[in-house]
C-alpha cells in the first residue's frame, strides 16, 4: 500500500517563451513549496512548451483551494497557457467498459484491490452480461447496456449519466468492443483510454492478429491511447511488443497479444493517474 | 574465424503428408549421414509441410555431386517437393547495393572481415560514388551505375551482367534508395535482401521516421525482408524495434533507426547464409 | 476456449547416435502417426540428442495403453533414452503455493478460468491466511499451513501428504516465501516451478529489488526456473527483463517487478504445460 | 551532419534544498538566456539534488569566459554544488583503446567519420599491433604498448604522457583487454567509459559468455559503465540484451553479444557526449 502524498502536480503547456521555467520555479519557491519533480520539455519544431511539476503542500503558503487562482492570474494569463493542477491527495475516480474477454479487467482489479493504485472504480460498464460475475467478486457494480443499431445513441445516454451521477473522471476501455460516440468523447476529452490490440499504426480496425499472420510479422504489439473521433487514430501513451515466430498460429498470437494488453494498458492508467500524461496536437508528452 | 564445416543442408516444402521426415531421415541414415540438426514445421491451416535438415558429409556414402539426383529421384518427387540442398564449404557470393549512406555497409564489411560470415563479397554497387572510398578501404570494387529515369532499364542491365559475370548468389540493399526492378527481382527471386526503416507495415513507402514523428509513436523499427515486386511488402525475415520518447526528435529517431537497420540487416543475412529461411507465400519460415 | 487434441508427445533424450530421428519417424509413419511437431536438438559439446515429437492418435496403430511399452521396447532401450510420453487429452494437476502476494496468484487463476490453459487446479497451499479469499472467489480450496522453525518438516509432511491425495502433477511457486525441502523436491523433481524477481545469475537471494537498486543497474529482470537444491540454481526456463532509469525508485522497481514476474511465470507454465520444456544438467531444452 | 549549436549544458548536484531550480533559471533568464532543455532530479532516499539544464548562448549577455566564475560565485557555492558547465560548441577530445577485436572500434570510426558525433578522434592506443590497419584506414595515429607484468607501470605512464599531450578529455575502452592502474583512474575520474560484455552484476570478470552458457540463461546483455578502482563495479551508464536459447552455442553467444557490445558502447559514448550523464556514488543520473 502506497503512503498517501500531500502534493501537488502541475502540468501546463504554452507558446515557448524566455522565462517560464524561472516564473514558475519562483512561484513556488516564494511561497516556500519544496519542488520534488520538475520536468519540462520543448519541442524545437513547434516552439511549443511544457512541464510537469510537482511539489510538497505540508509547507506551501497558499491554501490548497487558493492554488488555481493565484497561478492562474499570476503565470498562467501571462504565459497563455493550458494547465491543470492535480492534488495527490484526492483519489480520481475511474470507469471501466468491457465486453467479454476478462483479461485487462482482472489485471485492473488485482492491482486496485493490492493498492497499486491510488484510484477509486465506482462502476463497470459493459454491452453483454458475461463478465459480471468478476463485478461481484470484486464488490464493484456491473451495469450491462446492451447495445444495437437502434438503440445506440439512447444507451450511451443513460451511461453519461450513470458517469456523471458518479462524478467519474476518466474511461477505461478494457477490450471494450464498442466504438464510443462523439458525444462521450466530447464529455470525456483526452480523459478515454483504451487498448488496441496491434503495434500502431499498423492494424488498426478489427482482427489486427489475423492481418498479422497474413503478413508474417516477426513481432506483434499493443498501443494505450486516448481516444479521439478518429478511430485508432489518438494520441498514443504506451506500446509495447512481443517478438513471434513462423511457429505461432493466429490463436497463439492472441494469447500472446493478450500478455500484451493488459500490461500495457495498464501501464497507460498508471501515467494517466500519475497525471504524467499530456497529450497535445495527437502526440503526447510522457514526462 | 569459424572453422569450416564438412555439411550439407536440405531446404525443402511440400504438402503435408504422413512419412516425409521419416522418409527423409531414412534416407540420410541408410546412407550413413549423421543429422547435426533438424526442424520441421507444418503450417495447420494450409497444410504445407516445411524442412531443413544438416547432415554430416564426412562418411556419407553418396558422392557429393550425385547428392542432388539421388534425394531428387528418391524424395523429392515422391513428395512434390520444392527444395534445395546447399553445401556449407562452398561460399556463397554476395553482392552489396548502396546510395549515401554508410552505416549499414561498414557494418557488414566489418563481420565480413574479421572472419563472422562464411562469404565473399566481389563487389559494391551504387549509384553514387559518395562511398566508393570505402570500397577502396576494404579492397572491393565499387561499381558506380549513376541511374535517371531514362537510363534506369540500361542501367540496370549493366548491373545484371556484372552480377552474373561474378556469379553473385544473392543481393544485400544496404539503404539503397532506389527501387528494383522487375527483371532484376525475377533474376534473384527470394534473393535480394533488404533493410526497410520501419517496423512493416507501419509506415512503409519514403520517409517512415518523419511519419513516425508525425504519428507520435513510442517505438521505431526496422525490417529486414526478401524484394517482390510489391514494395515493402516482401516476406519478413527479421523485425527488431527501440524505445523512443517525445523528447526524441526526428533526427533522434534517424539516428537510433540506423543502430536497428544495421543490425537487423545484418542479422537477416546471417539467417540467409545459414540457410535458415524459407519464403514461401509472402510469410518466412526463420528455422 | 482450445478445443482438445487427441495426441501423444514424446519428450526423449539419449547420447546422440546416428540414426534416431529416422528410428522414431519411422516406427510413428508405420504404425500410422501423422507427426504434427518435430524437433530435435543435438548439444555438440557434450553429443547429447533431445527431440520433442507430437503426433495425431487418431489413426495411430498402437492402442495408446501399449505406446510406452511398445516404444520403450522398441526405441527408447535401443538408444537408451530417458523418455516420457504424454497425452494432450489428459488434464495436468497443478498445485499452487503462495504467500501474501496476489499478482501471480490472480494472473494464473484469470487464465485458468477463461480457459487459455487445459490443467486442473484442484488446490491452492498457503503459509498465511492473507489470500484464502482469492480461493474462494475462484471456487479453489486453499490450504493453510503456517510454517515454523520448529513445524516445518511436520507440516510439509502433510502438504505432501494433501498433494498425493490429489494426483498433483506439478507445482507452481507463485511468489511463495518459504524454502522449498529436500524431500518435496525429491518427490517433484524438475516439476516444481519457480519466479525469482531477478534476472538469475544476478540479485539471487533475499530482496533482489533492493539489490538492483543499489548496484544502479538500467534493466531488472524475472527468472521462471525449476527447483532443485540449490536454491535460485535450478534450470532457467524463461527470463524477461524491463528498462529502469534513475527515476525509479525502490517501490517502482517492484512495482514493475511484479509485471515481469506474473508475465514470466505464466510463460514458464504454459511451456511446461505444452511438455516443450526438457532439463537437463541444470540447463533447459525450450522447443 | 549535425548543424552545430551554441549552448551550455550545466550539470550539478548538491544536497537538497528549496530553491535550487528557482535560483538556477532565475540566473538564466536574467541574464537572457533561453533554456533549451531543463531535467531535475530529487533522490528521495539521499535528499541529493541532481540537474542538467542547456540555455541558449546566443543572447546570453554573460560573457562566455566569465560563466564559471559568475555562476560559481552567485549560484554554486551558495548551494554547496558540485557542478560543471560545458559549451557545445568545443569538440571535446576522446581516446580508443582497443586489442584485438574490431566491431567496437569500426563502429565508432563509422559515426565518427559520418558525423553523427561531435568530438575529435586524435589517437587510437593498443597493446597488439593487431587493429593497427584500421587506425591507417581511418587516419588516426594508432599507437602500440605492449604490456608485460614487469613493464606495465612503465608502459601506462607513458601512455598517460601521449593522453596528456593531446589534451584527451576521455577514454573508450572499446573491449581493451588490459586491467586499469589506478593512476590511469585517478587522473580520467568518471571519464573512463568500458564495454563489459555482460549483464552486469552477471558474469563479472573473465568469459561471461562461458559463463551464461554454463548457466543455461535465456537473455545475454551487455553494459556500459565508468570505470573505478573495482573491477566491473563502476556506475553503469547503459544496459542491453539479446534473446538466446538452448540453440545458440558459445560461440553463437560471442557473435550476438558483439552486436550488443558495440550498439551499447556507442550509446554510452553518446550519452557522454551530451553531457547527460552524472555519476554519483555508484550509480548515474542519465538525464
Amino acid at each position: 500500500m502506497k503512503e498517501q502524498k500531500n502534493t501537488a502536480i502541475l502540468l501546463a503547456n504554452c507558446p515557448d517563451n524566455k522565462g517560464i521555467v524561472s516564473a514558475v520555479t519562483d512561484f513556488l519557491f516564494k511561497n516556500n513549496g519544496n519542488i520534488i519533480d520538475l520536468d519540462q520539455y520543448v519541442d524545437q519544431e513547434s516552439h511549443h512548451f511544457f512541464m510537469r511539476v510537482e511539489w510538497d503542500l505540508n509547507q506551501f503558503e497558499i491554501p490548497k483551494e487558493k492554488i488555481h487562482d493565484f497561478f492562474g492570474t499570476l503565470i498562467g494569463e501571462k504565459f497563455r497557457m493550458e494547465w491543470d493542477i492535480h492534488f495527490t491527495d484526492q483519489k480520481p475516480k475511474m470507469a471501466i467498459f468491457v465486453t467479454k474477454l476478462s483479461h485487462c479487467l482482472y489485471d485492473i482489479l488485482q492491482r486496485h484491490q493490492s493498492g497499486e493504485w491510488h484510484v477509486d472504480i465506482p462502476l463497470i460498464i459493459s454491452n453483454h452480461p458475461n463478465l459480471s460475475y468478476i463485478g461481484d467478486r470484486f464488490d464493484i457494480p456491473f451495469h450491462v447496456f446492451k447495445i444495437t443499431k437502434e438503440n445506440k445513441a439512447e444507451q450511451e445516454a443513460k451511461e453519461r449519466a450513470l458517469l456523471r451521477e458518479h462524478n467519474i473522471d476518466f474511461i477505461v476501455l478494457a477490450r471494450y468492443m464498442q466504438i464510443i460516440s462523439s458525444e462521450m468523447i466530447a464529455e470525456y476529452p483526452k480523459k478515454i483510454i483504451n487498448i488496441h490490440h496491434s503495434f500502431l499504426p499498423a492494424f488498426p480496425g478489427a482482427k489486427p492478429y489475423h492481418q498479422a499472420y497474413q503478413r508474417g510479422v516477426k513481432i506483434v504489439g499493443a498501443t494505450g491511447h486516448y481516444v479521439t473521433e478518429d478511430l485508432d487514430e489518438g494520441p498514443i501513451i504506451i506500446q509495447d511488443i512481443a517478438r513471434v515466430s513462423h511457429k505461432d498460429s493466429i490463436k497463439d498470437l492472441v494469447r500472446q497479444g493478450k500478455d500484451l494488453e493488459k500490461t500495457v494498458l495498464s501501464q497507460a492508467i498508471w501515467a494517466h493517474l500519475q497525471h504524467k500524461v499530456l497529450a497535445y496536437n495527437n502526440r503526447t508528452i510522457v514526462f
